[in-house]
């Protein structure tokens, strides 16, 4: 269907067809009643696929306890895609100053001091205090969809500073969640290629920061702690991760205490499908509308 | 069904049943299984009666572009409740201190600037300037479902930190404006006692800041220009707020030049239903375990 791969292209059809709605601040804008259309029902699929499984459904809001943020660790690696909600906690007369700044077009940061809650950095941290103490025989496997932050503005229609995620976390012993895993990753790009997309997983890294971030790459990518399954959104030679696996071994496990019925530190791996990037890889594979799409890609969707 | 009204009772019945998940601070909590089935079908409900309106469907992230807080005169009244969003922007030697800082315990609120961006602040704020220019003949009608933050932690359930609104805007002239705020002031209290819950509306104010705030709320319900429909869910004689109706005048038309065909400045008007509050009445109404509730509710919950 599609010819041409780019930001511009896609950020200007999508727009065109108002199935994103521009604001002035880059990575973050509304999205139009078809695009919702379609992300819901992209997120209904999945459900079905995973309907078996039995995840417990949670839902958490898009600002997370600051004091889950420090434990996580997640400063340490990523300090510049993080975000921190900051308030006004003054007096009348600060107030007054506040509003001066704003009228007259300052700055007003100084007026604005940490509060206790910060944006979710990653769809799965809001949920790991809740494991806490030794997990069932089984383990657990939780069902979510999050909002989640990073602090990335930038033109590309697929790196957004807010998005929505439809997440699957798994606790247990280090054979059952590396297996769970596995099956995620076949299935993921099953579910994707049964939509038309042509979507291949790949060994992936994430954007450590700083001079030591490189390392820390080669290392997650040397020992597989991540895949992603690819599809070509803004780029037919490198393809957009539309759905992440995070293999995150002892590590929530030794923050947050969580124990196996033997004992040990539990392991944790979680898998989240990057909603509006699945439903512009929709877009862009089959076209700005819908109706004109593939009978077979509608039929899953609007079964 | 329920004898007991209070914000403690309300808060252990909804942990007990999993309603509700705790997390560290105040007003964020995670929401359990049932509870978002419970909410996305009154969110459902709500989308049968309002079916003809034909409104215009949008979804905006729970982040806002920073410059729409500013323009909006938001932290004239508000400041205590905005939040605004702060990263990292240092140095690898600054994110080494930043670092140390977090593992010490230590507040790391130095190393954190402001961004382009803030927590949205209320459910209607985002979608303003898209109405900027002279609106169509029969002005606009926007349909919404947004997250909003408010910085105010509370053991209150009801009283949330972050909170889903779903929200329907009118932008016309005044009299088309206020004829569809009275038709949705009827509408909504019919709905929500449809569902077996006794609600009521009245005259309402908004909490403005500091010393001058009593005026502007006096001045407010004296012009009639907010509306709440109540229903007791942690208090008999205080009962909660589920729905609101503001009906801002010339307000936005002036901040985001939004003019009618002849010229004029529109006028505008909002309503929202906040969900997690509309759930919560129908458990403290109703009972913690939807499969017992009465039988004409659960009709129109589960058509």
């Amino acid at each position: 269907m599609t010819s041409e791969f780019s930001a511009e292209r896609l950020y200007e059809d999508l727009v065109e067809h108002k199935h994103i709605i521009p604001v002035g601040v880059p990575g973050i804008f509304g999205r139009g009643a078809i695009f919702e259309d379609v992300l819901r029902r992209f997120d209904a699929l999945v459900s079905r696929v995973a309907e078996k499984d039995g995840a417990v459904v949670m839902a958490f809001p898009p600002t997370l306890d600051r004091k889950v943020l420090e434990r996580s660790e997640f400063l340490d690696s990523f300090p510049q895609l993080a975000g921190s909600v900051f308030s006004f906690a003054g007096t009348d007369r600060e107030h007054g100053q506040l509003r001066d700044a704003i009228h007259a077009g300052q700055s007003w940061e100084s007026w604005q001091t940490m509060t206790g809650v910060v944006l979710t950095p990653a769809a799965c941290y809001p949920v790991y205090p809740s494991f806490t103490g030794t997990i069932p025989e089984n383990g657990h496997l939780v069902d979510m969809q999050n909002w989640v932050f990073r602090n990335e503005p930038s033109p590309e229609p697929t790196r957004m500073q807010a998005f929505r995620v439809r997440e699957f976390v798994r606790v247990g012993t280090a054979d059952v969640v590396v297996e769970w895993r596995d099956m995620w990753l076949k299935r993921g790009v099953e579910l994707l290629r049964s939509l038309g997309l042509p979507a291949q997983s790949d060994v992936a890294s994430d954007p450590f920061f700083g001079r030591g971030g490189r390392m820390l790459a080669a290392n997650q990518k040397e020992q597989k702690l991540k895949f992603e399954v690819l599809v070509p959104v803004i780029s037919r030679e490198k393809p957009t991760a539309v759905c992440s696996f995070n293999y995150h071994q002892e590590h929530f496990g030794k923050l947050f205490d969580i124990k196996t019925p033997s004992g040990e530190t539990a392991q944790t791996a979680c898998l989240g499908f990057g909603l509006e990037r699945c439903v512009m890889a929709l877009f862009r594979t089959h076209g700005m509308v819908p109706t004109e799409w593939p009978k077979p890609v509608r039929e899953r969707l609007w079964p």
